[in-house]
């Protein structure tokens, strides 16, 4: 199954120009959902992996599918103000300012070999922007891993510039 | 394990008198989350399920490991404006006023087999309203299924008497 067919493109959201790749249609099928956390993983499947990180809201679906299929923990990014215990800050660029990232304070332990998984990978700030925020706990960031890349955003140059392998599975042109 | 002794509690969050029920510890613990996956849906093991629906936004988390776990496919109920297709709404009480949660209009088929799943029950406002949404689209709700009981707040008993069987994991008193 080719899944880039199982993404629907929807134009002008969020804003007229905009053609928004939306993973809903193959979160909703059974077997692309599956193929794609299967494949997402695959090069680390014999790997020892602590903990798979995923970015609020999307990338905490497919992120906990990869942990259950890693046997590993799961560690939730949210926008501030949404975890309960202590944690940690990282400013991340908007398109148009900045915003800031938490993770809990104990969620890592120095060392831990982590993924890290969004739906998309656009600009790559907010992913650069958890990549940081996770190697400050002493996380060994082993790779990021990404339904959907927009190459023409540069994402993958920024996070390969931190020497973070990158993983996707499809690739839309434009925004 | 017992799952119990791997949830946090977190006393006077969001506000004072309030013991919040942090479910971060148990998804962090590799083997914790591994076991609250495989209980939840211990009942439906050998069931077609069609869909999981999750609740954003850790219910996403927790979701998207029970689906992967049952090779179902997944349905984000989320909060409204978040969805880039048509959706359909359903209001939902909160402690003050009421709020609306959204489904795409064509996430759930008509007569699939649905399992909805979130990290906590305490009223059931929220799962009860997304219950109705899922019905409203044809889904047949197979079960409801939470890894935390608040059982003095009630929430089972409202789900209950919408003929949802519950499945909850721990159970905690008080707020």
């Amino acid at each position: 199954m080719n899944l880039k067919d199982s993404i629907r493109t929807i134009p002008d959201y969020p804003k007229p120009g905009i053609l928004f790749r939306d993973i809903t249609t193959l979160l909703g099928s059974a077997k692309a959902f599956r193929q794609a956390v299967d494949e997402l993983v695959q090069p680390w499947a014999g790997d020892k992996i602590d903990k798979v990180a995923g970015i609020e809201a999307r990338g905490f679906i497919i992120g906990g599918a990869v942990a259950h299929q890693l046997s590993a923990g799961f560690v939730p990014i949210r926008k501030k103000g949404k975890l309960p215990h202590q944690t940690v800050r990282m400013a991340y660029a908007l398109e148009y300012g900045t915003d800031e990232m938490e993770m809990h304070v104990d969620a890592v332990i120095a060392g831990e070999r982590v993924i890290l998984v969004d739906d998309l990978i656009a600009t790559g700030g907010t992913a650069a922007g958890a990549v940081n925020l996770l190697r400050n706990m002493g996380a060994n960031v082993v790779a990021a891993c990404f339904i959907v890349d927009l190459p023409d955003l540069g994402g993958r140059q920024k996070l390969e510039a931190l020497d973070v392998p990158v993983r996707t599975l499809t690739a839309f042109e434009g925004h």
